[in-house]
């Protein structure tokens, strides 16, 4: 039997990822020998009692951490400054301190100023999700063969480094390292602009006449739909996600306005070649994704 | 056993959609005695004779048509003026035209002036489709459980309506009926103005840094995957949509640029309760497709 990884993990937050991960533990991938699960809201703490994927509920949240050997956030990256004002002086001296945000650069300005002396922060992110949440949308295969990009800060302790990969190597996940402003960018485009756009045409189409609105929730099986399938996720995370990568996005979203608008210039003068060049890109990138299996 | 609806049904192209027509007569479905295919290029041609989906496979476009009872343009939106030409001196009294285009305003400016005294024109749009494409790519099953539009101009007979519904009933479809106008905003919106955000973004990935190129193609996992199955797309299919159906994408695109561009205002700004608005809205529009069936 592998030994677990960690004595006390501590998951602050239990939705989608907080709840896989105690899942996963719960399989037997010996992530822990023990799981404690704090979260802000008593409906969702009575909700992972009655689940039972933790080993112990915490209401208290100094509590939660205090002899945890690890901790991960779990929550939207817009209470992380809060999180840790709670924290920060119940963290056990040499425990790690890691989470699962969907932006790095504001993770790392809003943890690092608290920081103890002792605690090792090694900001990561899972690139896993679906469009549920909740302590009942989890599940243990949720990391299974999905990236997780780790972002150490310069100084970072590289055994707890080492540590934090082993935990989501054991999820089933692939680890890569980066900075946290190329990450950034690099989930400004691949994430959060396509979710920017599939909220805003949601959006678009809900602004149309009565009539056409209504043909468009009847007609939306082609191309629609898979714009949609994003637009599902969690109002709080993803509202954060934005207002916490605002310069990566917004220059994603200037990029891509510009491109659409030439492509709209190319249709309104009828110029074929570059509409042509412009599909054929799509379909370049399209099959490079096929080619390595992420499509 | 099921009386077949034509004697003779002409395809006139034989990619996905001409191809997966033949094999739903194939199958059983009773659509005609006998299906007659022909395609511009030799290549397609001896193609669709290996793979034995027609009856008939004609070289000669005049002669694939002449005596059809039902002729279906199965081609690209662009060329139908041209194939028009070919096709009127040879079409047989009484005989239905019809096609599967994804633009209707076009296809009736494109085919009526040429419509010889006696021929009805139907026109219809299937709404199904995958990434892929040529005479391979069809299936028997494609159009199951999908919507189909007929557009019938003013002063069809109802007859032969009635007869290109119950061709797409066959075929496993449920039928609407729709005016050209209404038909082509909605297919604006619902598709043709995804595919073109697909494969904008497509472009705008590629032409980032090196680096971060790379990096997009290995973390495409989550968000872009979505965008992209669509960027799979037939090159000359979707040049000839936009060219065809100018004004409607056109206005759409224009649209959502304009609500786009106050999302990235409400980031700039920090405007979290706009954020959370727009979010909300995907989600009731997500919500109201999985009610529907059609997520």
């Amino acid at each position: 039997m592998t030994e677990p990884l960690f004595d006390r993990l501590c998951l602050i937050g239990a939705g989608l990822i907080g709840g896989s991960i105690a899942r996963r533990n719960r399989e037997g991938h010996a992530l822990a020998r023990e799981v404690i699960v704090t979260a802000n809201s008593q409906a969702t703490r009575d909700r992972v009692r009655e689940l039972g994927f933790a080993d112990r509920v915490e209401d208290d949240i100094a509590a939660a951490v205090r002899d945890a050997d690890c901790v991960i956030l779990c929550v939207p990256v817009g209470v992380y400054a809060q999180v840790m004002a709670k924290i920060a002086p119940h963290l056990k001296p040499g425990a790690i301190l890691t989470d699962v945000g969907s932006t790095k650069g504001s993770v790392i300005r809003d943890l690092t100023p608290l920081l103890p002396a002792g605690v090792h922060l090694v900001p990561a992110h899972p690139m896993a999700g679906t469009e549920y949440s909740g302590p009942d949308s989890g599940f243990p295969t949720l990391f299974e063969g999905r990236y997780v990009i780790v972002t150490p800060t310069e100084g970072t302790d590289p055994a707890a480094v080492e540590k934090v990969r082993e935990l989501w190597r054991r999820c089933g996940s692939m680890i890569e390292s980066m900075d946290p402003v190329t990450h950034d960018k690099v989930v400004a485009i691949v994430s959060h602009l396509p979710h920017l756009i599939a909220f805003t045409i949601c959006g678009t189409a809900d602004d149309l006449s009565e009539e056409t609105r209504e043909s468009v929730l009847k007609f939306a099986a082609s191309g629609f739909r898979d714009f949609t399938r994003i637009a599902g996720s969690d109002v709080n995370m993803w509202r954060d996600v934005f207002l916490n990568n605002r310069e990566a996005v917004l220059e994603m979203l200037a990029r891509f306005t510009e491109d659409a608008q030439a492509f709209g210039r190319a249709i309104r003068w009828g110029e074929a070649g570059f509409i042509e060049d412009r599909i054929k890109r799509g379909r370049k990138i399209r099959h490079s994704l096929i080619e390595r299996k992420q499509a």
